[in-house]
């Protein structure tokens, strides 16, 4: 991994292109040009929390909190990027991990689980014995004591059919995506419009907490986040 | 190469993407990424040409049209996503093209003059025995009959290093880039805020139709590209 200078005005979203990079053999190519749309909405964002992110971080927290079966659901961008911090959510949070992928091979569910290991998680995904419904078979895959029989399913960068789907299961889906009018955005239960690894040990700290927020209105949040970068991008 | 459903919404936009990947063994990785911030950014236009990158585009016709020793410089990207393109409007403005890597190795420069080739384009770029200056070793290779001598060079999609460097030697520099913060586009004396293989077209008709704009202000029209994107962003 080539390391950018530490006083570089762009060090941690340079650091994060690099762990993709180097994660390559793993990482989607579909997943590299999605993290660029990402860095870009980043970007308007001025790379900071915003404050309806806040809100939908604690939303988030409330949502974890309150979970029979929690888990959190990781593809390739997901562990390069912050395979360290989904631990920390994960051990804190009592939420299981299954790596579940669009683009799904088996060396890469064997390649990312390993890659959690490292960072002392047991992830499920390689013995996948369930079905989400209404997606086509490689997609559909999962875990019946993962995402299978999961009451609450944090599931950052995801794609929109999966994540429609999801939610048609009954399941309260939590979303991490830098784009607001993505239509994974628009159709979980709380999306969290912030740069993954800023993110989630915010999260992680409000569910140690027990801090979190239970009147939450999703569609509002995403609203504000708009004017906020239309604010930005303006001035 | 994985074509998407014709009728698609947005077929334009995942053809790119899959013409990336498929080229990907000759675009460097971080221009994956690259192209994500630029998908974002069309996203924000609507994935549409708007009148302040009309106005950019007459005025780069202008540039080329005026023009000694114009140069296209391309790399990975550009010509996995539009080689075509670039060499109709090589043929029609008499443009020598180089290929001009940020990511320079000899096999992705013998790749893509490979590419260009198969379109009919003879391009510079294997033997780089130039340099441009402020550059460390493999980014500032150049060849002397291409860059070196160039007056006016149209290089999209560039490093904002690599064009300030070029706008320092003296030369006209013309930049098609989505994201009008950008380095580049702040740099560049004409700044396209448009997608690749819809501006191209356009540029190649107003040179032939000897079609310009000779009073052109880059700041106004990078603002005004601006305030486009944030009052769509606020609908």
């Amino acid at each position: 991994m080539v390391l950018p200078p530490k006083d570089h005005p762009r060090y941690k979203s340079l650091l994060a292109r690099e762990k993709l990079v180097d994660a390559s053999e793993f990482v989607a190519k579909q997943g590299l040009i999605a993290h660029g749309r990402g860095e870009a909405f980043d970007y308007l964002l001025g790379e900071q929390t915003c404050l309806p992110a806040l809100s939908a971080i604690k939303a988030a927290s409330s949502a974890l909190i309150e979970a029979k079966n929690p888990v959190i659901s990781v593809n390739g961008n997901v562990v390069a990027l912050a395979a360290r911090e989904v631990a920390r959510l994960s051990e804190i949070s009592g939420a299981k991990v299954e790596v579940n992928l669009f683009h799904r091979t088996p060396e890469r569910v064997a390649g990312l689980t390993k890659m959690m290991k490292k960072v002392g998680i047991d992830a499920l995904g390689v013995n996948a014995d369930d079905k989400i419904p209404g997606l086509s078979s490689e997609r559909a895959k999962c875990c019946s004591d993962g995402i299978g029989s999961a009451d609450v399913v944090l599931v950052p960068l995801e794609d929109g059919d999966r994540c429609e789907a999801l939610v048609k299961m009954g399941k309260k889906v939590i979303t991490i995506d830098l784009n607001p009018l993505s239509r994974t955005a628009q159709t979980a239960h709380i999306t969290i419009v912030d740069e993954l690894t800023r993110c989630l040990p915010l999260l992680s700290d409000f569910v140690k907490e027990k801090n979190g927020l239970d009147s939450f209105n999703n569609k509002q949040c995403l609203t504000d986040v708009l004017n906020y970068m239309a604010e930005r991008i303006s001035s």
